[in-house]
C-alpha cells in the first residue's frame, strides 16, 4: 500500500446471500486501495437497503435501485461521487446498467460474461470509447501471479512456437436439477432469459477462453463445439467440449462442465510449444510447472525471487504462505483501480494489466460462436473475432 | 504362482535394442507362468540369431525368421512345441504373421494396433474363430489393478449413469523430427507404410480408446477428429483431439499427442456419472480417486483390503509397495496364459480378462473412423462398430 | 459480514517494509469487522509518522511512539478511543508494551512468542486477569479451516486414543548469514537480546507447539531437544529437533528449522490415534487427509458441506476457490474481534476460538523447556506447564 | 540382458504364504540373470517340499531342510551346484544358516536385519572374509534408481555440506494386536526370540538407517532413541523416534513406526546441505525433488536422459512408465549377481553397488545402539560403528 488515493466505489447487486458480491467486496477491502461508499445492492428495493445497512453504508448513499444511485451520485460534486461502479448482477442486466453508468462518465467493473450478445458488446465498446472511461471485466483467474508468470514465459518465447493448448474448467454443482430447489445461483444461471445463450460455455467456458487468450495471445480461428444439457429439462448447456483451431496453426481443446460430480471449480491450463510446456492448476495456484524433454521439470513458486515483474507485483506474501482466490480477485481490482486513478480510459487493459471491454467483447463473440457451432450440428464454425482497435 | 503348467512361448521380433520386446519378456518372466523357449527375434536373420543367443535360446529353437519358426515348431510334437507366440514387430507385419500362426493352430499375442485395416481385422477374427485359438492384444494399461477397480466401480453402478469421459494420452518424444536421426522407433512409427493410417491416433490413441471401453463399456457412436502433423514433413498425425458421442448419450473427449514436450507417457482417465466421478492416472497407478458432491473424496489404493476381486487378483504386493508398468503388462500375460492353459479359444477375453481379437478389431475400426473424420474436414463421422459376436 | 460493530484498532510497529504488519492489516481489512484508526508504526518517530501517512491515518491519531498513542487514546472518550491494539514489534518489546496497554484497559493482540520469559508471561496473565481484557496471540495457523476440522475430528474421538504426533515447520531463509547483509527480519530474529532465548525453536517451533496443542489438546510432559546453530557465528539455534512425551503416553516429534534450503514455510502436522490418522500441510491448506487401515483414504476439502461448524464458520468461499494464509490470519482476528465486541475478558480463548494469554504463556514455557534441555546436554527435561486457570 | 551367465540360486525359507520369498523370486526372475534351481523353502520339511513342488523345482533339488540342501549341493560338481543362496527366514535363523553356507563357500543373500547381535555380525564378517565369498543384504530401497540419483547428487557436492537429514518409515499394520490372530508375519516380528532386540526399529528402522548411509555417507556419532510399545502386551517396540548426531556435525531425525494407522509403507528421505536440499518418497519412487533458495524446484524423473550412470543403469523403462518395488528389489539382485559372477568376494559392495556384510553389521550395531539408548532412559548413546575394513 502507498499514498495512492483510495478509489470511491459503488456497487450494483451483491446483496444479502449473493456470494460473488461478497467476494468483490473482500477483494476491494484486501488492499485498502478502494472503498465501497455507495450501493444499490439488490433489484428489490427493500432488500437493497437492508443489505446496504448490513454493510454499514451511510443512509444517504444506500440506494434502493441502480437508477437512484446513478442519479444521486451524478449529482454529487466530482470529488465526492463514486469513481467506479461494480456491477455484479445476473447477466441480463449487465448491458442496460453498464451502458447507463458509462454514458454518465463512470468507470465500470463488470462480471463476466460482459453482456448477452455481440451487438450489445459493440454498443458498449462504442459508448466506453466515447465516454473515455475504464471498463474492466472480472476475469479473475488472470489475477493469479503464476498465471501472470505463465503469460510472461509464453510471451518470452521460452516454450517456442505454441502448438497445443488444453484448458479445462470442471464443476459438479449443477449435476442435479438444483434450479428446482429454489437455489438462487442455479436458477438464473440455467435460465436463458437471464443467463443468455450459453450455460456452462458462458458461465465458465468464458473464463477458460480468457485464460488461454491472456496467457498465450493466440487468436481463435474456428471451433467445433459439442454442447449438451445432461440434466433433463434444462434449457442451457451444462457440459461443453470444444475443438479449437487457432490462427497460425495451433490446436486446442476447451472443456467446461458443470455436471462433473465432485469436481470443485477445477480450472487447469496446459500449453505446449515446440520447445517446452507449462501447466497450471487453480487448485494449487502458487505453483507453475515447466517441462521440457531435456533436464528436470521445473516448479516455479509464487513469491520466489526468480519470478518476473508481473507475477512479483501481484504477490503479497513470500513463498510458502499460500495466496488464493480472493488475492487473485483483488489483483484485478488493484490494477483496475490503478487504471481509474490514472484516468487511463477504454484502452487501459494492456497498460494496467486488467481485462477490459475488448476482452469482454471477444468473450461474448466466443460464446456466440460456440453456441452457433453446437446449433449447426456441432460443425466447425468460423470464430474469428475482429478487434475494433485494429479493424 | 501355483502348480499351473508353465506355458511354452515363442516370440517374433523384439531383438537387440527393441524396447518393447524386452518389456514383453520381463512381463513373461515376472510370474514364471510362461517361458520363452523359441524365437525369431528380428526380420534380419543374423540379428535374429544373435539376439536369440543373447537371450540364451537353445540353438535349435533360435530361428532366423518367423516362417522358419512356424515350420519347425509345427513339426515338433504337441507337448514340445510352443503353445503361444508373441508378435512384437512393427504394425505392418502383424497381419501376415498372426494369420499364419493362427492358421497353424497357435495361440497368438499381438501388440496394438492389431492390424492396419478393418478388412484384415475381420479376416483375423474369421481365422481365429475357425482355428479356435486364443488371440490376445497387449492393451497393457488394462492390466493395472486400479484400472480393474475403476471398471468394477463403473460397472457396479456406483457412478450412476455415465455422462462424461475425458481420456488423455500425451507424450513428447516426437516433438522434433526424431525420425531423421536414425531413431528406429520413430522411423517406423511415422512411416505410413509400416505404421498404418494413423500416427499418434493409432500408436497411443488406440490405448486410450481401449481404456475407455474397458472401464466404462460405452460404445462409440460418432466422432469428430482433429488430427494434426505438427512436425514439418511428417506424413502421419502427431497430435489428435477428438470429440466423442457414445451410444446412449454420454459425451467424451479423447486427446492423444506425441508432441507435448516434456509429457512422459501421461495417460489419464476421468469418468463422471450422474452420481459420482473417478480419476486414474498412470503416473500414480496405485491410486484411484472417487469424487462425489457429498462427503470427502476417497482415494483407493492398490493392495488394500477394500478392493474388489479383479483388482486384488492383479496385485502382487501390499499397498505402499509400488507396482508399475511391467507388473501391469505381466497381468495381461498372466490372464492370457490362463486362457491358453484352459484352451479357452477366441472368445476368452471376457472370461479371462484379457483384450482379445474383438477388442483389437474395434480398435482398428476406431483408428479408421478417426482418420476418416479428419480427412473429411474434421466432420462428425459415424464410428459405430459392429461386434461380429452379435451381428 | 453483518451489522456487527466495527472494532477500532490501533497498531504498534508494522511500519514501512515490515512484512508482518502488512499481513495483520490485510487480515483486519479482509472482513471489514475491524478498522485501523490509530498507529505508532515504528520505534523511530519519523518513520512511525511517515508510515502512518502512507496508510492514510489521520494526523491526530498517527503517533510517534506507542507511549504517545497510549496517552492520547486513553484520553479520548470511550466511544472514540481504540478498543484493541495490535503489537507487531520484535519480541523484546512485547512485554513492556502489552503490559502498559493492558493496565490501561485496552484489549491486546500480540505476535508470538508472546514474551521472552515465563515470569513475564505470568505477570501478563495477572495483569490481564486484573484488567479483565482480551489478550490474543496470533498463532495464525490455527485460523485455517482444515486445522479447525482436524481439531474437531481429533476431539470427537474419531482417531481413537492419540498415540503419535509428528509436527514439522521447515524454512530455509536463514541457511546463510543473512543477518550480516542488513536484512532487518534476520537481524533481530538472530539476536538474543531482541528475539529471546530461542531462534528457530521460538520463532517457528512455538507455532508448531501451538498447532499440536490446538488440534490434539495433548499436554507435553517432557522433551528432549537438540538445538543447533548451523550458521557460524550465530548465537541462537537455527535448527531444532525434539522428542516429546505427552501426558498419558502419546509420543511426538517436533522439527523446526530455518536452514532447510529450499523449504518454503513448510508446516505439516500428522496425528495418529489407535483408530485412524490425519495429515495436514500448510502448502495445501484446503485439504485434510484421513487414513485408516480399512477403506479408502478420505480427503476433506474446505468449504464442503460435510465439514463441522468450526471449519464452516471459518470459510469464506466454496471448495475449489483456494483460501490461504491471509484468510487464516483474518480468522484469528475475526474471532478476537468477536471476543472484544462481547467483552469476553481474559478467558475468551476457548469460547471465541482464538489463542489467548494462556496459550501464549504455555508457548513461552515450551521454548524455555526446549532451551533448557538443549543446554543440559540435550537431556530429557520436565516440560509440564501449570495452567494458572487450574492450579 | 546379455550373454551373461545365469546364476544358479538356492533359497532357504520363503515357502507357501511367505510374502517376502515370493518377492525375492520375482526380483530374481525379472531380469533372467539368476535362476532358482534348488530350495529348502520351509523349516517344516513337508511344507518345504510342497512349496518346492509349487514352484516347479525338480525333486532332487527340492530339499526338506537347509542342512539337506547344504549337504547335497556341496556334493554336486562346482558347475552344477548353486552359486548363491538366498536366506529369507525369520531373523533368528539368519546367523546359523548364513554361517554354514558361507563356511561351505557359497555366496549368500540375506534379508535384513542381517543377524541379531554385533557379535554374530563380526563372526559373519570374519567367516565371509575367510571364505572369500559375496554376502549381500537386501536393503532393497537402495535399489530404486532415484535413490541412486540422490546418492550421486549428494556425493557430487551439489547440496553442499550436509546439515540435516530426516528419514521416516511409517507403517500401520501393527496398530492392533495382530500377532494374536495367528498372523504369521506379525507373530515372529513381535517375538523377541525370533525378531531380536528390536521391533519397528529393527524391522524398518534398519532400512531407514541404511538409506541415510547409502545416500549421504554420513556416519552416526550418537543417538537418542525413544522406543515405545503402544500395543498392550507387546514385548518389542512398535514405534521409534530417534535424534541423531552425525560425525562432522550434521543432525538427523529418524522415525520408524508400525502403529501409524493408515500409513502404507511410507518411507521418505529428506536431506539438506548448505546449498540445496533433496526429497524422495517411496510412494512416488520415480521422482526426486531438488530444492534451493534460488530458482525453481527441480523434479528429476527416472529414465530421463539427465540422470547419472548409477540411476540410468538401474532403469528398465523410459520415464512415464512407472517402475516399482519389485524392480528396485531386482536391482539389488542384479548387482549382487554381477558380484557373484565376477567372484568379487567380501568387499564387493562398493564396487558392484549392493549392500554387503559390512552394511549389515553396521545396521545391527545401529539397532543395538538404539535399544541401548532406549533402555537407559532414552539417553544419548555413543553409536559410532567401527568399520573392520578400516580399524
Amino acid at each position: 500500500m502507498s499514498t495512492d488515493r483510495v478509489i470511491r466505489l459503488g456497487m450494483v447487486g451483491g446483496g444479502r446471500d449473493a456470494l460473488i458480491g461478497a467476494v468483490h467486496r473482500m477483494a476491494v477491502r484486501l488492499d485498502g486501495r478502494g472503498r465501497l461508499v455507495a450501493g444499490a445492492l439488490s433489484s428489490t428495493p427493500d432488500k437493497a437497503l437492508a443489505s446496504g445497512r448490513d454493510l454499514g453504508l451511510p443512509d444517504d448513499r444506500n440506494y434502493p435501485s441502480w437508477q437512484a444511485m446513478l442519479d444521486a451520485e451524478s449529482a454529487l460534486p466530482p470529488e465526492e461521487r463514486i469513481e467506479a461502479v461494480s456491477i455484479v448482477t445476473p447477466n441480463d442486466s449487465h448491458h442496460p446498467i453498464a451502458r447507463a453508468y458509462v454514458d454518465a462518465g463512470f468507470n465500470v467493473i463488470l462480471d463476466k460474461p460482459m453482456v448477452h450478445a455481440s451487438a450489445q458488446a459493440l454498443d458498449l465498446i462504442e459508448r466506453v470509447e466515447r465516454a473515455g472511461v475504464v471498463l474492466a471485466v472480472t476475469y479473475n483467474y488472470c489475477g493469479y501471479p503464476m498465471v501472470k508468470q505463465a503469460r510472461q514465459i509464453v510471451r518470452s518465447g521460452e516454450l517456442g512456437e505454441i502448438r497445443k493448448v488444453i484448458v479445462e474448467y470442471n464443476q459438479g454443482w449443477l449435476a442435479s436439477k438444483l434450479e428446482q430447489t429454489g437455489h438462487k445461483q442455479a436458477s438464473w444461471r440455467t435460465d436463458p432469459a437471464r443467463a443468455g445463450l450459453g450455460g456452462a460455455i458462458a458461465d465458465i467456458g468464458s473464463h477458460a477462453e480468457h485464460l488461454v487468450s491472456y496467457v498465450t495471445g493466440l487468436e481463435i480461428e474456428s471451433i467445433c463445439a459439442d454442447l449438451t444439457s445432461f440434466v433433463p429439462g434444462r434449457a442451457l448447456d451444462d457440459d461443453a467440449n470444444l475443438l479449437i483451431r487457432f490462427v497460425g496453426g495451433a490446436r486446442g481443446v476447451l472443456i467446461a462442465s458443470q455436471v462433473c460430480v465432485g469436481s470443485r471449480n477445477d480450472l487447469r491450463l496446459r500449453v505446449w510449444g515446440d520447445a517446452a510446456g507449462l501447466e497450471w492448476r487453480q487448485h494449487e495456484p502458487d505453483h507453475l510447472l515447466l517441462t521440457s524433454d531435456s533436464g528436470p521439470e521445473r516448479v516455479y513458486r509464487r513469491g520466489a525471487q526468480s519470478l518476473g515483474p508481473p507475477a512479483s507485483r501481484a504477490t503479497r506474501l513470500p513463498p510458502g504462505h499460500p495466496e488464493g482466490f480472493i488475492e487473485a480477485f483483488a489483483n484485478v481490482y488493484r490494477n483496475t483501480f490503478d487504471a481509474v486513478r490514472a484516468g487511463a480510459g477504454p484502452r487501459s487493459g494492456p497498460i494496467h494489466d486488467h481485462p477490459d471491454v475488448y476482452d469482454g467483447a471477444r468473450g461474448v463473440h466466443f460464446i456466440e460462436s460456440a453456441v452457433r457451432s453446437a446449433a449447426e450440428d456441432q460443425r466447425w464454425t468460423d470464430a474469428r473475432w475482429t478487434d475494433p482497435r485494429i479493424g
